[in-house]
C-alpha cells in the first residue's frame, strides 16, 4: 500500500505541531464516528469500511519522502518533524463489525488515544467508512429491492476514480451483491467477476448470428449472449436461440441473455416466452440499463422476467446521495489523569453531541428480530430480559421501555494500544453477515419510501448525565 | 503506480480471448470519447483527466501477477495469456487538452488501435476521463459563482475512497480552486495546501481565548481563527479580534477568521463591520458548511461579505449528479487495410452515433469569443473566414451558417504508436487554461439555471455521410 500519512486534511497536522508546541500531546482523549441519518431517507445502514480503516491505522508512518514535502512547506519546526518520524497509531479502537445494521447516531467507530493520535486519524477514517458504509447500504437496498435475485455491480467505468471504483466493489459485494465486473476488485478482493461482451463484440463482426456463434465457440459452458444490438425481438433472440441450440446439441448447457436496453418488462417476458418455447428454460434473463433499487422494484411489481440484475452508474456513485455525512466527534478528554466527558452544544438540535465514552447495545425479540438499540455508557450493562427505559436523544417528549429483550453490545475491540485484537472476517463472511442482519429487520424498516424509524435511545444514566451537562454549559445560555 | 492492467470490465479480456482465439487482434479501430449532457443542466463541461489516462496506457502491462490472477480463474486459453504477456498499447491518441470547454457530442478522446488495444483500455479511460472531468467542471461552476473568489476544496473526509478524493483534488484545482485541505494531493500534485484548526482544538482547551492565543503563537503569520465553535458574534469574533490586535502589536498580519455554521450572510457582515471596526480592514473572512455554487451564488446576491469559499463534499463527490455520462463508441473498423466508418443506429436518437473518424474545429469571433464547434472527418480543414453551414446531430430542422470566424481544431496528438508525442503543461498551467476558457465563453453559457445551449454542429461531408449510412443501414428498418 502507498504511504497515506498525508491523507489528511492539512488543518490535522497544523494542530498536531499546535499540541506538540503547547506541550498537549500526550493527552488522552476518546473520538466518536457516527452518522446524523440514513442516506436516501431509508431506514437502515450497513456498517463497512473497518477492515481497510484499520490497515490504515496501523500501517501509519512518516518516511523521510512525506517529512521532506512537510519540511519544503516552511510551515513546521524541525522538532515536530522529529517527533512526526517516531509518530505511530497507539491508540485502542472499538468498532461495530462490517455488515452490521446501524443507526443513526451510533459510533460505528470508537478512538482512544492521544489527542494528536487521535486527530491525525479523523480525515481518513471518515473518508473510508463514509464511503463503503454508503455503498454497501445501497448495494443492500438493492438487494431487498430484487428479492433474493443476483445484483452484480458493474460500476467502474462511471465511479469516482481508481479506488471509488475499486472499493465500491468491495462495498457492493459486502452489500449483497454476487459479482463485480471490475476485474483488479476480482483480485485484490477474491470477489467473483462477471462479463460477457459488450455491443461492439456484435459490430465487429459482418452478422449478429456470427458474432454470436464466435462467442459460443470461445465460451462454450459460460455463454450469456447480448441481444439488444440491433432488434431484441426480430434478431437478437432468434439468432440467440439458434446459436443455443447448437451448443445444447454439442451437450453444452446455455447460460442466458442481457438486455441492455428498451422496455426492460416488456421485452423480458417475451424473450422468456421465446426461451421457454424453444426449451431454454434454464436460460436466465440478464437485465442492465440505469437500473437502481426503485426501478428493480417496479420491474418486478410489472412482472418482468429477469433473473440478474446489473447495476453501476447508481451503485457506485449511490444515486440520488453521493455522501454520507458521517462526523468524528470528542466524546471525552483526560483531565489530571481521568477522562471527563466532553459535549458540543449547537443552535441546531441535531448537532449537539451526546458526551461521554459510549457503547451500543442491541435488543433482539423471541423471534431473534431486532427491536431497538440504547446507547449507554461504556461501564454499562444490561442484562437480558431487564426491563429498560430509553430516552430519545433529540426529541425531550419520546422515550420508549424495552421489557424482555436479549441484549448484546455491538462495540467489538478491534485495536488495543495500537495492536490488532480482532479476527478480521473474508469478505464472504461480511456479505453473509449483511444478509443475515436484513433478515432480522422487518420489512416495515426496509420500506424504499417512508420506512418506519428504528428505535435508539440513551440509557437513563447517559440520558442523566447529558441533560445535567446540558444545563451546566455556560455556552448554551441566551 | 500500482498495476492497473487489470482495471477493466471483465467482459474486454473475454472479448480480448475472443478476438485473439478467431484471429482478429490485430484488426484496427477507431474509439471516440465523449458525452451526451452537460452536467447539473449546465452551458459547459471542462475537459480534464488527459495527463492520468495517459499514464495508464503507457504503463499497460500484464506482469506474472496479474496473469496468475487470470489463469486461476480456469476461463482463457494458455496462448492467450501468452499473448497477453507481450500485450503493450501501441495505439495513437489525440485529444482535446485538459483545461478547455467542451461540450456534449464532441470526442475528447479518440483512440486508433487494434481492436484488443482499443477494447481493454475503455473501462480505465472513461473511469478517469469522466470523473476528472465531472468534477473540473463542478469547481469551474463554483469559481464562476464566486465572481473571482478565491475557492478552497475541503473534500476529503467525503469523498468516494481514498483516490475519489486524491483525483477530485486534481481536478478541482484544473477546475478554478485556489488550494486543497488534502496533504497527499499537495505532495502528489504539488497543488497548494491550506488549513488552520478545527473545533476539536477550540475545545480542548479550558477557554477559547486560551485556545486562539496558542493557536496565533505557533502560526503568528498564518494565523486564521475558527470563531463559530461556542457564539460566533459574542464570543469567537471579540476573542479573535482581541488576538488580532496582539499580533499586530508584535507586528504579525493577522490573516482573518472562518465561519463554518449559522447564518453566513449574516454573521459574515456582522463579522466585517467587528473587524472593521478594530482596524483590521485587510483580515479576509473564510466560509464554509454544504457550500454548492447555488448557495456561493445566493449568498453573494445577499450581500455576504465572504471573500474565501471552503467547499468538501458538494465539490468532490459533485452533488446533483455524481457520474458524467462518457461513453466510448466505435467510429470506425478496418477492412481490407482501409478504415470504414461504422455507425451504431438506436431506437433512442440520442444514442445513434455518428460515424467515421473525427476532428473538432472551434469558431472564434473578431472579440475572440467563442461561437460555435463544427464536428468535421479528420481529413476535414476549415481557413479563418470560411463561410461554413453546419448541420445540428439531433434535429433534422436545425442548421446554421457561421461565417468570419476563426478556426481552431481542438484535438491534439498525444500518443503515436504508444509513444508520447505531447508536452504536458504543469497543473497550474491547466488551471490558467481553465480559467482563459471561461472568460472565452459569454456570462449566458454560464448561467447556472436555463443556460444558453452552446451550438456544436456537423460539417457537410459528415452530415451527407452520417446521412446516406443511415439511409444504407438495414437495421434502422421498421
Amino acid at each position: 500500500m502507498e504511504n497515506l500519512s498525508l491523507l489528511t486534511d492539512f488543518y490535522q497536522l497544523t494542530m498536531l505541531a499546535g499540541y506538540h508546541q503547547s506541550g498537549k500531546s500526550t493527552q488522552r482523549a476518546c473520538f466518536e464516528l457516527y452518522f446524523r441519518r440514513n442516506p436516501h431517507d431509508g431506514g437502515f445502514c450497513i456498517a463497512a469500511g473497518l477492515e481497510p480503516a484499520v490497515d490504515y491505522l496501523t500501517n501509519l508512518r512518516f518516511e523521510p519522502d512525506q517529512l521532506d514535502y512537510l519540511r519544503s512547506l516552511g510551515q513546521f519546526r524541525e522538532e515536530f518533524l522529529e517527533w512526526l518520524k517516531g509518530f505511530r497509531f497507539r491508540g485502542s479502537v472499538r468498532a461495530v463489525p462490517e455488515g452490521s445494521l446501524v443507526f443513526p447516531g451510533e459510533p460505528l467507530l470508537r478512538v482512544e488515544a492521544t489527542i494528536p493520535e487521535a486527530q491525525l486519524v479523523e480525515s481518513a477514517l471518515l473518508n473510508i467508512i463514509n464511503f463503503q458504509t454508503l455503498i454497501a447500504t445501497k448495494a443492500a437496498r438493492m438487494y431487498v429491492a430484487s428479492r433474493g435475485g443476483s445484483v452484480l455491480e458493474f460500476g467502474l467505468r462511471r465511479a469516482q476514480g481508481i479506488d471509488g471504483a475499486l472499493s465500491a466493489s468491495r462495498a457492493s459485494f459486502l452489500g449483497g451483491c454476487t459479482a463485480t465486473s471490475n476485474t483488479l476488485a476480482g483480485k485484490v478482493y477474491g470477489i467473483p467477476v462477471k462479463g460477457t461482451h459488450a455491443h461492439s463484440w456484435i459490430m465487429s463482426f459482418p452478422t449478429e448470428l456470427e458474432a454470436f456463434r464466435t462467442y459460443a465457440e470461445c465460451y462454450p459452458d459460460s455463454c450469456t449472449l447480448l441481444v439488444d444490438t440491433y432488434d431484441t425481438l426480430e434478431s437478437g433472440m432468434p439468432n440467440a436461440i439458434i446459436v443455443a441450440k447448437e451448443l445444447e446439441a454439442k451437450g453444452h448447457r446455455f447460460d442466458g441473455v442481457r438486455l441492455d436496453s428498451g422496455d426492460l418488462a416488456y421485452l423480458s417476458k417475451e424473450s422468456r416466452r421465446m426461451l421457454d418455447e424453444a426449451g431454454l428454460e434454464h436460460a436466465r434473463i440478464v437485465a442492465s440499463n440505469d437500473l437502481d433499487e426503485y426501478l428493480i422494484a417496479n420491474l418486478i411489481s410489472q412482472g418482468a422476467k429477469i433473473d440478474i440484475w446489473g447495476v453501476g452508474t447508481h451503485l457506485v456513485t449511490s444515486k440520488g446521495q453521493s455522501a454520507l455525512g458521517g462526523v468524528y466527534k470528542l466524546a471525552a478528554a483526560e483531565v489530571n489523569g481521568v477522562m471527563e466527558p466532553r459535549i458540543k452544544v449547537s443552535s441546531n438540535p441535531e448537532k449537539t453531541t451526546v458526551p461521554g465514552v459510549k457503547q451500543v447495545w442491541r435488543a433482539f425479540d423471541e423471534e431473534g428480530q431486532v427491536v431497538g438499540d440504547m446507547l449507554t455508557l461504556e461501564d454499562e450493562t444490561v442484562s437480558d430480559g431487564e426491563r429498560v427505559k430509553t430516552y430519545h436523544p433529540l426529541y425531550a417528549n419520546m422515550n420508549r421501555k424495552i421489557r424482555g429483550a436479549r441484549w448484546r453490545p455491538l462495540l467489538e475491540p478491534v485495536l488495543r494500544d495500537g495492536q490488532v485484537v480482532y479476527d478480521f472476517p473474508a469478505l464472504t463472511q461480511l456479505r453473509a453477515r449483511t444478509v443475515e442482519s436484513l433478515g432480522l429487520l422487518r420489512d416495515e424498516y426496509k420500506r424504499r419510501v417512508n420506512p418506519h424509524i428504528y428505535w435508539m435511545g440513551l440509557s437513563p444514566k447517559l440520558f442523566e448525565m447529558r441533560n445535567r451537562m446540558l444545563d451546566q454549559n455556560g455556552q448554551g445560555e441566551v
